[in-house]
């Protein structure tokens, strides 16, 4: 049994995101459907998590068993062709047997862009979110060192979960302006359901000054959602890597 | 009776086109909807011209008629307040009483932005169309040539129109090459249905050897749609601008 590592881009716009449902477009469906076609079998495909309706992605990682004796240098091409035009193949690789997209990834890195103030971008309305008020971004800079390590994320979930266990590990959140796009990058070992969305609504809120690194704090000692920002939009976020421990750093 | 001159910005991508149809979201019917809740009247909006459904604009323009004494500098920012999110207003000025968005134009100018070979551009696939095969640049510039001027241009019109008179003007066609992204500039008195996507699909046909300069001159000369190239779609083009005859060059 060959096991497949593949690295996908996709525009989440007209998905109902990545995981498979009856009757509902999704890039796990889309995959699955072009996979099974091209290697002549049923092929189910494991994603590195889930990705929400219209959140897009730069580099999410999906893995796959088959029997088939394709070339390896022939699937990339083959599966694009199959593929619409919304969602493409950057990279197959083949892995041993123990790899998982899910289980086997180490760390994973979210982007996430929204522009400040000044007219929304209508044009880009789907891949940029929009806040309405001035922050300040070494005040937000700041703000996310009391979320780097080690914590109990509870307060930074969306309260409909079936999770139990809310501790996970933030490595790095890096913020980047340039003129009134405001750019996040947050890598983790791994994400609560929509933890990257509400650590930066609670980045900018503390950026426009409407809550304080106390707030912040009391946020992720008390597990309250209610204590943290608003959940920012699908449309500004992106999957952009998943690593793995074989990866090059 | 006051007379508004609006420049619209949109995201074409989950609108049915420019123009009003009952039961589908379209940009028309969005504004209406914003321009009679503003002015608390049954506005009717009149745009340059339609687009097509996937269509973007950068600078649509549209006029409409008002009894409201709402001040001008008010309307801009409470429109965009009504709006959703893909549709946008870039400015708001009060024109003359003879002022029309469509019969008052005087030139528009068409974006069309396409991706030559490579991996297709997933992320953007709704803002960046794909072309599979190679194309001269300086070849698709000495082709553009002979479709600049007055001509019946039948055969790079869709078949399916009701128009009777193809004659238009052609002032400009200007195309810049970045990396595989190739950018085309088309400027008119006006154009004909899938007029500016034919003209694209054309000089990229030619521009990969398909087609010579012959097989374009007599797709002009014989209005037949067939001898021209295909039809790009509708994702990589987007209304650049609407001049009229009180605009500053």
């Amino acid at each position: 049994m060959r096991n497949l590592k593949l690295v996908i881009e996709y525009n989440g716009c007209h998905f109902y995101g990545w995981q498979k449902q009856e009757g509902k477009r999704t890039v796990q469906g889309e995959l699955e459907k072009a996979l099974s076609s091209l290697l002549n079998e049923a092929v189910c495909v494991e994603g590195s998590g889930r990705t929400d309706r219209g959140v897009h992605a730069l580099g999410q990682v999906a893995s796959c068993k088959t029997e088939s004796i394709i070339p390896l240098k022939n699937i990339k091409g083959a599966l694009n062709n199959l593929l619409p035009s919304d969602v493409r193949i950057l990279k197959v690789t083949e892995e041993n047997e123990n790899f998982h997209a899910r289980f086997s990834a180490k760390k994973k890195t979210y982007k996430y862009v929204v522009q400040v103030t000044g007219d929304r971008p209508a044009l880009k309305s789907d891949f940029v979110a929009y806040y309405p008020f001035d922050v300040d971004l070494e005040k937000m800079r700041e703000a996310s060192k009391i979320l780097i390590g080690k914590h109990n994320f509870k307060g930074f979930c969306c309260a409909d979960t079936t999770v139990t266990d809310f501790e996970r590990e933030i490595y790095d959140i890096s913020i980047f302006k340039r003129n009134k796009i405001f750019t996040f990058y947050v890598t983790g070992n791994g994400f609560l359901y929509n933890m990257v969305r509400i650590i930066v609504g609670t980045l900018l809120d503390c950026g426009r000054g409407k809550l304080s690194f106390e707030d912040i704090t009391l946020a992720l000692v008390n597990g309250n959602r209610s204590l943290a920002g608003k959940t920012m939009p699908a449309c500004g976020l992106y999957l952009k890597s998943v690593e793995y421990p074989a990866d090059k750093a």
